[in-house]
């Protein structure tokens, strides 16, 4: 890590930005539930188990197609909560606007939170707005914090993955990455193809309602699926191996990808959960997840193995076998 | 309030932030607790009385005489928790860096920021790091959302002032307000004023311990005294009468004011709290508060009146009385 200055590197949430929380961050601030590093930390207050978290929005452009700034503020921070499978219940929101951002566009983009906060059943309880001159900030950055019941008996975290459980993803992967780098650059792709922003809880309380237990959830966000498993990987000691004909993948995202010389495993989701969980548990969960709308694409891509402990091994379709790896660096900035 | 574009004004904590957040943002996300206007939202979860509040710091410059933005975004979160009696517990932190920030500046601040939460008894448990391009976002800017735990019987809130309720202050107002503006603005003050960023919270503990009902408790942040005794007197339908010799303030922040034309009452603290309280209490809470470091310079500074309901009236030095307004404007951007 160049010790000097911050790179945009370092926001990516791959390997640098890793290498920044685990060399400046966690040092620093050195408590048990930081150093989990787990989408949420889970801890008990007053008799209850809860679970808090945290998310900046930067996204560039704020309004794309299939959601806004907004939506993904509210999905982003929802979504870590359940996937420490919490019930996420008050939301905070910090806005930072730049001076001379048009009003009809921040309302748009209330609009978007309400409907997707009321949609996830939370309530946004209390906020912060800062106004910077014109140049300080572009457009508009926003904050969301959760907070989040857990069920006193659930245990869901990084660490969890045991040798012979199944590793199963919600649906198509890439979706949002593929969305914001075509509405920036503005590539003509599938007119269909949309950010997958989305909340998860609901479908995370049917999964769990099944009674089957989960080890491990995650949304693969920045750094994509490549990122998320290789984070298990490393958190539970464990191998990983996942079959590349398995993972959903859109067509065009998959086209585009090709095209672009990206890999659309290191492509960013918003609306996508990775689940571990014990074998004998993946076809009711499975089931579970197809009757949710956000889960209709479900699909187990592989299991986690006791061999290459942190690493991720991908099985390709022509029977070679494949390292995936952290991305290194940042594949396109502002992607959330 | 204009309804086209955001100006500075709306982020200043005074009238216009307050008609955009009641225009645009209450409206949407009505629930009780947004409603309520309070520095932080009070719940129950799980049988637990909690409090959550969030804060975006983007003050400028970032490090200044008494304190740095690390500081004040630990300070301002941890205070708006103890505003509400809660005992605060644990914090998020989201930062924001623009792409070639100093890594050895990060350094300081994240230094600051750990300092202050030992000093506060609160642990930094979650956040996020967002890295945007060079000229996207001013050097940095911190959001810290945090969790406290609230006593059953404890019920202290904006719209709980009575008449005949004691108004205290724990210490000269205008500090860090006088600060910022002269470090910004390169002028020569007093080389011993700087900003009174501090967390509060053990303070209002030893208030509270004293077994002394309190109805508020408010730190005049953005928009200074004046502001929070408005909002006060809006919150709970009272009047309020403050005698302007009682309000303590430092000598260079009242010569500055003076040649500046400032008025102190409107000027940002980082580390004063207003409590408004029964008469009966108000002598045992003072003694309470000057015993600490940060409430050494407390006084009672006038009370709550029934008469003239929302309205905010100084009786000054000659025997006259002035109407105390809420700025209306922007007095100065990036404050905290």
């Amino acid at each position: 890590m160049n010790l000097d200055k911050i790179f945009l590197d370092q926001g990516s949430g791959g390997r640098s930005s890793r290498e920044l929380i685990e060399k400046l961050f966690i040092p620093k601030f050195k408590n048990s539930y930081l150093n989990e590093l787990n989408d949420s930390a889970v801890f008990e207050l007053g008799g209850a188990k809860l679970a808090l978290t945290t998310d900046s929005f930067v996204v560039d452009p704020i309004f794309f197609p299939g959601g806004d700034i907004g939506s993904l503020a509210v999905c982003g921070t929802v979504n870590d909560l359940a996937m420490r499978g919490a019930r996420p219940c008050y939301l905070s929101a910090g806005f930072i606007i730049e001076e001379g951002f048009l009003i009809k566009d921040l309302e748009q983009i209330l609009f978007s939170m309400e409907k997707i906060a009321r949609e996830a059943d939370i309530q946004i309880v209390t906020g912060d707005t800062k106004v910077v001159p014109k140049g300080a900030a572009d457009k508009i950055f926003i904050n969301t914090s959760g907070i989040g019941l857990v069920p006193l008996h659930i245990d869901i975290a990084g660490q969890n993955a045991k040798p012979g459980d199944a590793v199963l993803i919600s649906g198509n992967i890439g979706d949002h990455g593929m969305t914001i780098l075509s509405s920036r650059e503005g590539l003509f792709l599938d007119s269909l193809l949309k950010s997958d922003v989305s909340p998860l809880n609901h479908m995370v309380q049917k999964m769990l309602k099944t009674g089957s237990e989960i080890h491990v959830l995650r949304d693969p966000t920045r750094g994509g699926l490549a990122t998320t498993l290789n984070e298990i990987a490393f958190q539970s000691q464990v191998g990983i191996e996942v079959f590349q004909e398995a993972i959903p993948i859109h067509e065009s995202v998959l086209a585009a990808s090709e095209i672009l010389g990206l890999d659309p495993l290191n492509m960013a989701n918003e609306g996508k959960l990775v689940a571990v969980l014990p074998e004998i548990y993946a076809e009711t969960v499975l089931a579970a997840m197809k009757e949710t709308s956000y889960g209709s694409g479900a699909a187990l891509i592989g299991w986690v193995k006791a061999e290459n402990p942190g690493k991720v091994i991908m099985k390709t379709a022509i029977g070679g076998k494949r390292l995936i790896d952290m991305p290194a660096g940042e594949q396109l900035p502002r992607i959330c």
